[in-house]
């Protein structure tokens, strides 16, 4: 997978006549219009379905434990087919879950961490398997990586994914270089058949001037959403329902896929699907690794945390304090209180903090420090938990074996 | 790899203004003018060599040994860099020899023999090992069969490779589904990434309506020319130079790998390239498995062969007995003639027969029954070495395990 949840929108989406130019998501390209991602235009666009309150209601009885707050907050907020596999659970049947990362970079950032927090809950809260793929061919086709140096940083990816505290007994994780191969690479050359070069460049928007790995590559990240590809977890359970947590950009493959599946007997897979996590910089600009300040990253200290929301993350706020405390902040474009709508668990709280603000009472200054405060403890927790990930460890999550528990 | 030495025509290859219409030669399909295939055009149109007597002689002096007739008659007649691969062979430096078979059929017809009696003829003159690609990939995406379909054929013909006589000390059979992964996976999507689609559509024709499997399988049959894809055999030695006997329509597929090679770091393979093996009705047709008429299968029994040759062989001989004593056969239409070329090893014998049959002093009737005679002998022995392949020596044969003598 590419790298999921990142905002990223080009800076001028009108053109000269001031007709608005159309928003593009793929895996590799997010682009939008000045008023930001108009996420119920994609619902309809790539017809996938709106995860409404009823919805995550359901989740919350079936799992017996209050919803996630990327659920209560509409951040998770498509999907497809999630009624079927809760009916299915409902009946006592079991699914897996796949999510990935494709590693491009040493160190994740916030955006990165949102998939794997959200599978985390799901896998603790259905108590089943989870696959995740490490798409280190994808960036050595897309980037220019030597394959020993994807494989690296998949491996030190794998390490940030462990830290977010995955159950060893449900989780595998493989990378492609390492894992494709056997029942694997049998069901990639299957979705292959079925998928015609107009189909990819209609899908994808692939040129003749793009090299084929790219025409190839979109099977290899179809193929984890069926259990045959896993014969060391799911032999004998071919039929076994897969659901997909993943930013909406992810959905092209995934229609891809599900339109395949049935072809090749196979069922289709599930998605619950996320809004994108914006750039310090705002809505309208890119999380780039070549700007590190764009982001905040899961290395950065408290300090570099601190100097970065104070100096980079884009305000709603007015700007005096007089006008401020009179017409109080725009929240729809303050970037933190978009942060703080993900990483701030209590709801009341961000309740408080969002009616304050936005009635002129509560400074810009006093909600980032409350971001940064919120910030530094996920981003310490984390470092504390990835400094005890050993490399014993990643082998054994990297193992192709059974798991001992996978739906207890 | 697709069927290799297969001739296919089309049967009208002139267009109403009667200009000749333009030969075209791929891996998937054989078409040329009345006259047969145009070696010596190929040769200009690939960009290969001409293998020439001095060529043969060389060889012949290297290994010590009279050449193949295939080398003799000029049956191998193309090549690319065989002379590097000579000279280094002289300074002491091994190369490994690659080729293939696409399993489409349960049994194997003499065509399909052609590129294993020469490839065994290298690896006993050279003493070099061998890895031999079974395509059930490529027959799954071109083919309308199941994996299962394609894995049970590559394994049946294996048995029949085997039945060649290849050194099991020498040599590793693989299929594509079960071996590819780890590193060969690797070197595929390094080739894939230097290779763009308008190439492949310029090499191999693909249409956008082609299924994506299509684009994504050129890399899948170049990187056996590469060590590297093989680390349980030449681990360490990555720049053994590799050298693949196959049929000309094959050189599309090594054109691209040639041209990739070095831009990963690897050395191009060389090539030895031999003539299509005529369909019995003659050059101008097609040998398919539809048409069990048109080929001598391994299977066939000597009385099946005695029919097939006898009804079916096309004959240079003249219509009536009075006027093939006149003018005698016309050896270039004459399949008789074109299979003993093939099979019967005897030279003096060959050109005995060629002389008396081309002055009318032979019959047709004695030509075909001493062809007859060549190709039963050849099949029976055969089927009694492919009666003596067991599971347990293919299981042997496709184990991905050291070769303990091999470059013995």
């Amino acid at each position: 997978m590419a790298a999921a949840a990142e905002a990223v929108t080009e800076v001028d989406a009108t053109n000269e006549e001031g007709e608005e130019e159309e928003q593009v998501v793929n895996p590799w390209e997010v682009s939008a219009g000045k008023g930001g991602i108009d996420y119920d235009k994609l619902v309809d666009q790539f017809g996938c379905q709106r995860l409404d309150d009823a919805l995550v209601a359901r989740v919350a009885r079936l799992t017996a434990r209050p919803p996630h707050r990327f659920l209560r907050r509409g951040l998770f907020f498509a999907h497809r087919d999630l009624n079927e596999i809760l009916d299915l659970y409902e009946k006592g049947e079991k699914f897996y879950l796949y999510t990935g990362r494709g590693p491009s970079s040493e160190a994740l950032h916030l955006g990165h961490l949102i998939p794997f927090m959200f599978t985390k809950y799901l896998q603790d809260a259905f108590k089943v398997p989870l696959v995740i793929q490490l798409t280190d061919d994808e960036k050595f086709l897309w980037k220019n990586l030597t394959v020993e140096e994807t494989k690296r940083l998949a491996r030190e990816n794998a390490k940030d994914i462990i830290a977010c505290g995955f159950d060893v007994e449900r989780t595998f994780i493989f990378s492609d270089f390492n894992y494709v191969g056997g029942a694997f690479y049998e069901n990639m050359v299957k979705v292959a058949r079925c998928v015609t070069y107009n189909k990819v460049v209609g899908i994808f928007g692939f040129t003749p001037e793009d090299h084929i790995g790219k025409v190839s590559f979109p099977p290899v990240q179809a193929v984890p959403s069926f259990p045959s590809s896993f014969p060391h977890l799911f032999s004998g359970n071919d039929q076994l329902r897969c659901l997909i947590p993943c930013a909406i950009d992810q959905d092209p493959y995934f229609r891809m896929t599900r339109d395949v599946a049935p072809r090749i007997g196979y069922q289709k897979p599930s998605l619950i699907e996320s809004r994108f996590f914006p750039a310090l910089q705002g809505e309208n600009t890119k999380m780039s690794a070549s700007d590190p300040n764009s982001a905040i990253y899961v290395t950065d200290s408290a300090k570099e945390i601190k100097t970065k929301v104070n100096k980079y993350a884009f305000s709603g706020g007015r700007d005096s304090i007089e006008l401020h405390r009179k017409l109080g902040a725009n929240l729809d474009v303050d970037v933190p209180i978009k942060y703080l709508n993900f990483f701030l668990e209590d709801d009341n709280e961000l309740e408080h903090i969002k009616k304050e603000y936005k009635e002129g009472r509560m400074l810009t200054g006093e909600v980032k420090q409350c971001l940064v405060a919120v910030l530094s403890e996920l981003v310490a927790r984390h470092q504390r938990a990835r400094a005890l990930v050993t490399e014993e460890m990643v082998d054994v999550f990297m193992a192709a074996r059974p798991l001992p528990n996978m739906f207890g």
